[in-house]
């Protein structure tokens, strides 16, 4: 090869990301290269600025710059209503349509007994105490439609049937479907259906 | 959105680079958040040292780290063997076969009517240079098979017609195809079978 040592790393290790391969991550690296000034420097100074600042909110497991993020702490999103997602990456996505108005609780990925994931690798206590803690009405199961989501889903509703008001998202999210995949308007339909499970 | 502005301008930033779009760049960003000491610390690490070091060789247009490329400045490297290519990528692709043993020349692109680009926003003059200094005996035009590429060939082997052997890659390059995109085993045929222009 005849790039040098550390082009070589930042190849490979963008090459790590998801999404990118090595032919990507190549490409990537001579385009951050030609425009090291323009593109290379500012991406490296955002980076090290999010990586000292960027962590996960304490109460709902959202990415934010606080110890707990700006949905959390807004008066205005204490709606009673809390939506449950698998990731971080589907909260964005429910944000992007813009139709959930109530705060979000990130469980951090789905129960597994393949992976051996039970409820106390997810952020499953935590969502029982707030339930009963932050005066919740309703909770919204907005979990990927794949068979780990929906067992997740059931044992949720089992945590928590009689203490509050369980709904799931209903028509528009395909079998097998991932939320992060949908588009805004499908979200909305599905949000606007969603039934008592 | 409920990530800050730092998070929203680096999914913006990544999204840019070529092989990504929003939805990988989001993905991408999340991941790099949650390993946030392992990954995006070094990451950003990196890329300022890769920022700072690397630039174009003077030479040959290679991507490295010091003025002149570890491949102009290798004497095992001068056997009179000058392969042209279009891009970094394509040097790189070649490297990876190990089929080549002499120098590289890039030409930073394709001489294009429609885009305005001429022989002198390439690095056309400076390789006409190159074949009479560096005691050239065959130019490789390994461009790539596409209208442009060939255009260029074309262009290059008028320029040197009867100063040096002019010969082309032959068999195993695709109608259209693009060096970067080819396995190494067939980039070894093509140099091997490379025929007189
Ligand atoms: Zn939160
Ligand atoms: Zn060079």
């Amino acid at each position: 090869m005849s790039s040098t040592r550390d082009i070589d790393a930042l190849i490979e290790m963008m090459a790590k990301l998801p999404g990118l391969g090595p032919r990507s991550a190549r490409r990537a690296v001579l385009h951050l290269i030609r425009k090291r000034a323009l593109l290379l420097t500012p991406l490296a100074d955002l980076m090290q600025t999010v990586a000292a600042t960027a962590r996960e909110c304490l109460n709902c497991g959202n990415v934010g710059t606080s110890d707990v993020c700006d949905i959390c702490t807004s008066e205005k999103r204490a709606n009673g209503e809390l939506c449950v997602v698998e990731d971080v990456a589907d909260l964005w996505a429910m944000e992007r349509s813009g139709v959930f108005k109530g705060r979000y609780h990130v469980l951090g990925g789905t129960l597994s007994a393949l992976d051996a994931i039970g409820p106390q690798e997810l952020r499953i206590p935590r969502l029982i105490d707030r339930v009963a803690s932050e005066g919740i009405t309703e909770v919204i199961l907005a979990l990927n439609a794949t068979i780990d989501g929906q067992t997740t889903a059931h044992y949720i509703a089992d945590q928590l049937d009689g203490q509050v008001q369980l709904t799931s998202l209903a028509q528009g999210v395909p079998i097998g479907g991932e939320l992060d995949y949908l588009d805004d308007g499908t979200i909305t339909a599905a949000m606007r259906a969603r039934k008592q499970i």
